[in-house]
């Protein structure tokens, strides 16, 4: 790609984030390519379906997440990584209002193209629950995709208006249960 | 209201909650009239507007759930009278599928019809759970809210597809968690 059109992408990309984060998963395109100060058809010649612009957006937000569950692995015992992961995922899913039902059928589905970044999430996740595990910390009942449906859950809880004044509580009473000191 | 105006309200009743368990919250109220042999004006006679028709469904659900925390309460241990409640209201509100969101706007909006319905439901949680709090087998700093909260939260993981196979499981999961021994 050349460095106009990478930069582009990226500008749109840092556009679609805000909009998204404002409006939800049905932001209009449109309105995304008017705020970037760009034709609607550049838009869709760098992301051709509204599930291309997710996807690229998730992606690096995924990635990110990705990234810190090896920067807590690194400096936290396995109980304090596994919580502070977990509540940044929930932030993470919660930013994107109405991801958390994308993010839970893209997991399952080959065919999304989400479905490479939520495997890769939950991967992450995995890893930082059976260390705590191998540590006796966390209980050995569950598995990643039960913490992948638990962060679901808990984003779609803040997302509720009337329930989210609960979320950040709630989050600490299901963190509690995963651990077992 | 006369008898058979009352038996085509119940009939109508009974019908729409087999299509909405079937199609979720969203279903045609024209199917449902056809499927109860009446015309939709009969339907809207009887229920002016979808939430109308969706209120007298749930109140009859919540009334029963009500009335079962009564019975739970009166026959099982302060810790299993919660949990055994905590697990029908999940069925109940996984049962018609999209009423979740419903639930969670209508508990905390005094014009919506299903306000006093949801707010009977949760008072009979409260009182569950405070018995539980009362003979130290629930951990104090949740309220009927959380648990409401709760509630929504595992119903609408258990209408995710991909996720709904570990539902039950999860459920046992958060019940372990509210539950102090």
């Amino acid at each position: 790609m050349r460095a106009d059109a990478r930069k582009n992408r990226d500008h749109l990309l840092a556009v679609a984030g805000t909009v998204i984060t404002e409006q939800g998963t049905e932001a209009s395109l449109r309105d995304i390519a008017r705020r970037a100060d760009m034709g609607l058809a550049t838009l869709l010649r760098h992301f051709p379906t509204r599930e291309a612009l997710l996807d690229a957006l998730l992606r690096a937000s995924f990635d990110e997440l990705t990234a810190r569950a090896g920067d807590f692995e690194a400096s936290s015992s396995p109980e304090d990584a596994l919580v502070s992961w977990l509540r940044d995922c929930v932030a993470v899913a919660h930013e994107y209002r109405g991801v958390t039902e994308l993010m839970a059928a893209a997991v399952e589905d080959p065919e999304s193209a989400l479905h490479a970044s939520c495997v890769t999430m939950r991967a992450a996740g995995t890893g930082l629950l059976t260390r705590a595990q191998t540590a006796g910390t966390a209980r050995t009942d569950i598995d990643g995709t039960d913490l992948f449906a638990l962060i679901a859950a808990l984003a779609w809880l803040a997302d509720q208006p009337s329930l989210a004044p609960r979320a950040d509580h709630l989050l600490e009473v299901v963190a509690n249960a995963i651990l077992t000191s």
